[in-house]
């Protein structure tokens, strides 16, 4: 399935059968906009000999790495508590394999890559609080101007656990102070998807410079009223990992998600 | 009992020892700080052909105006849900009484000014969220400073319910955009006392032309990366008492209110 073919699958395709799609080679797309109203994660796996270190970095910074599944045992490659028939070397649709913090590697299945020693982990991401955040009837201007959302570097530090440490880095919407408080309700619900936001307002009391060039993403507008809101982000373990420089690492390639079989509404804790 | 006297009076004394005090004639000051853990309310009483609209009025505008309790018919003063052996004619350590809008006595009984026709209302107040807040570590700039909360006239209109009709009064507290995001997840908890801010940052966007000069209470001191964050006042339903002009309204004295036996934590939704 070429990109433009995939513009024209239902939206109605399940998480499962997306993933059979993907699976089969037949969907190698960004995953934002399918299976909607399911939880999509980051994905992260790592030898196990790295693997503690990385679930206590989780544990102690949790709204930047909010830990939805990991894999029972070394070596395995299923999630049921995810989905039916999840097998994480072929259900996403782009990896990226980092050795020694270099990407080496842009596979679309991991088969060949697999090891016995692999512990994988999968994160809450960002689409499902925007899912509730639209509909709550708040705009989110990223997706209004069809754009990457804003991501920036912080000097926010996260606690550090063995060899994992660095800064977080936040994602940014723009809304009316109003909206803002909204938001906070409504994304305070869901902690395993970035939780509520983490800051708002000036950008350089957390250390961004200039709130028109992202890290990471594109600029958005900001209309007059409008306050910059700012939620930990996704991006922030991959900072990490790549500061950190494991020997061998395998992550989604950005914007190619595990879709999952949870459905959104499930992970809210009220 | 005398002011100094009061200062003594032991803060074990629970809410209804204190109403019997007050019932005595023994108290007569500022309830903030007493019975604490319990609910304190603001009191607006009406004769019955201006009750239906001030009840529509609380039930449109229940940021300002949230209603805990009325009594159950014209002309009964009890207020059994809120309290034991509760006498609205003699329980509040100070009234007020307007007549065509005017302050006309400021008694510390209302037996002699009782009628039939009176009905009972009693708001939420911001002493509830204040002590959550503290609770939870934050810092309440206007009882660091031992000042009155600041309050600002906006211009956030009320919804108009038959004759009541006005602009919102909110209270303002500073605080860093962390600490406000945590006490809008507090707040949310407390929609009878107010529930979450209405607004922070710039005060100018809802009317605001001064924030060091308040309309009512005390300026209090923002601090460096603090931000102004607003909360829809209980002033307000006065203000709207002031200018509809009923011409007869009975309310406590500012700071003066009816203690009751309910609990704060007990008025958390969550």
């Amino acid at each position: 399935m070429t990109p433009s073919d995939a513009n024209t699958l239902s939206s109605q395709v399940n998480a499962y059968q997306l993933r059979q799609l993907i699976r089969q080679g037949e969907f190698t797309c960004n995953t934002s906009g399918y299976a909607s109203g399911y939880v999509q994660g980051n994905v992260v796996i790592l030898p196990k000999d790295w693997a503690g270190d990385f679930l206590q970095f989780c544990q102690l910074n949790p709204k930047p790495c909010p830990l939805i599944a990991m894999s029972a045992n070394a070596g395995d490659f299923t999630l049921p508590e995810l989905g039916q028939d999840i097998d994480i070397r072929t259900d996403v649709p782009g990896y990226r394999l980092f050795e020694q913090g270099n990407l080496t590697q842009e596979p679309t299945d991991i088969k060949s890559l697999w090891r016995e020693d692999l512990v994988t982990f999968i994160l809450g991401c960002s689409f499902s609080f925007e899912e509730a955040l639209i509909a709550d009837g708040l705009e989110i201007r990223n997706i209004t101007e069809n754009k990457n959302v804003p991501m920036y570097h912080t000097n926010i530090a996260c606690k550090r656990a063995g060899r994992f440490s660095g800064d977080t880095v936040v994602s940014m919407r723009p809304m009316l102070a109003k909206d803002a408080i909204r938001a906070i309700q409504i994304c305070s619900r869901f902690p395993a998807v970035h939780g509520a936001p983490i800051h708002f307002g000036s950008p350089e009391h957390i250390g961004i410079e200039n709130i028109d060039s992202p890290d990471y993403g594109d600029a958005v507008t900001i209309k007059a009223h409008e306050v910059p809101v700012f939620w930990a982000c996704g991006v922030t373990p991959q900072l990490v990992l790549a500061q950190t420089k494991p020997p061998f690492c395998i992550t989604h390639s950005p914007g190619k998600m595990l879709v999952t079989d949870i459905s959104n509404s499930s992970l809210a804790i009220l």
